[in-house]
């Protein structure tokens, strides 16, 4: 009974041990990744057939960026950055490269997230339009900003040779809490966000058909909206499961930063 | 170094070990007790001062039960359900009366949300408005869905004396993940609605003053949906601690079904 074992001790976290006891991380992960380009290429064509198409000269066709920019940063490739560790070969040999991959993932994820921003930011000046009043452009922010000082504080503690060992022990765990935070919040803008937009783009009397009624483009972005989830929901999934994860304790961690000798 | 210990072998679940090793669980309940009550107090008021009130007529003011049910269920009542077996008291003797208490306060988390949607289905019918046509109208009705199993297989598995222990072994920790899920998914639900509701409420023309201008109705409603993820976000740490977990093994749990003799 090693499930049983496994599952045991675990109540009351995103922890999924005994249901999928033997399933390879790898095909799950094929699975994810065509998820995660699925979202991408459902709000690139959301975007290109339904909202104009993309530019970057202050009109909405600038805006069409943030989305697809939010969703390709904040969602897929921080959920890729996320589930680095869980990838078998990272289990064995030197921690760094895997290290430098995680946090090269996110950074990437952050520059187009702030793309995303100059986007939105660049349409509603242009267009005379107020910035930062809805609960979704709060919210989006604060995940921003959250996930700029995650970054920070993880390259700092984990990359760089100053941090002692005992901070890095008590900070991992508030990253790796923060991590999943900050993908759910990721998660919740999106959702918010796209159904904002739509009720800005559907409008009766503009709209040939209005939101209300369901044109093919509502349900489109809809299920974009909920693929979104499903891909948040099983990276964190994948996350939890004991089985994944890193197998050995964590000793090379604090022995490999960026700039100092290895030891 | 008990944190450390404590910290290592948690990455990638929502884990929150090491930050607090000393706060006791009851002050962080009762601080979360207090948000909590913000929050229903909040989504009241705004519903009372700035929406028009209560009535069960389906009219607007109907429609008004709508956020208070589905704050007050799916997220307050909902986050206490979960936090049940992290109060010290149910560490100790017979898990029934603990299991009876989750049940009950999740049972009625689920009244409330279905009345929460019988609210906002009348209004919408008595108003001609089609039903289910946005983002947040999806999710949130399949958050709810997603509740209503969760509810049954749990009931069915630790409470009726018929499921045998490989099957609870089995369903325990899929339950525990997502029982998070669900208030992720609430949480997200509730945002874009509100987000939705200040849309639709201050619109340009309409109001006096419109939602991009930030009248004090939408700093007030903003707020209320930061409340919630902040409320949110500390259930699922409080949830993810390791020290505030029931810490004995759970064999009292698979010997104490509702129905069937305690032996």
């Amino acid at each position: 009974m090693a499930v049983l074992a496994e599952g045991e001790g675990e109540v009351g976290s995103l922890h999924f041990a005994a249901v999928m006891p033997d399933l390879p991380f790898l095909p799950f992960c094929a699975l994810l990744g065509s998820l995660g380009l699925g979202c991408v290429a459902f709000v690139g064509a959301w975007c290109q057939h339904w909202r104009g198409g993309f530019a970057w000269d202050g009109s909405a066709r600038m805006f069409n960026w943030h989305p697809v920019l939010m969703v390709t940063g904040m969602v897929v490739l921080y959920g890729a950055a996320a589930l680095v560790y869980r990838l078998p070969p990272a289990w064995r040999g030197p921690k760094l490269p895997w290290k430098i991959l995680h946090s090269t993932l996110a950074l990437t994820a952050f520059i187009l997230a702030v793309l995303g921003l100059v986007a939105v930011f660049n349409f509603h000046n242009a267009s005379g339009t107020p910035n930062m009043y809805s609960l979704h452009s709060w919210l989006g922010l604060a995940t921003i900003l959250l996930f700029s000082c995650q970054w920070v504080a993880g390259f700092c503690a984990f990359l760089l040779p100053y941090a002692p060992i005992w901070i890095r022990a008590l900070y991992k765990p508030v990253h790796v809490f923060f991590g999943s935070t900050i993908l759910m919040l990721s998660m919740a803008s999106c959702v918010s966000g796209i159904n904002e937009k739509l009720f800005f783009s559907l409008k009766n009397g503009t709209a040939s058909v209005p939101y209300k009624l369901l044109p093919p483009e509502a349900v489109f972005a809809n299920i974009l909206g909920l693929l979104i989830i499903l891909f948040g929901v099983l990276v964190l999934c994948a996350l939890a499961k004991p089985s994944w994860k890193r197998p050995e304790a964590d000793s090379l961690d604090t022995h490999q930063p960026l700039l100092g000798a290895e030891h």
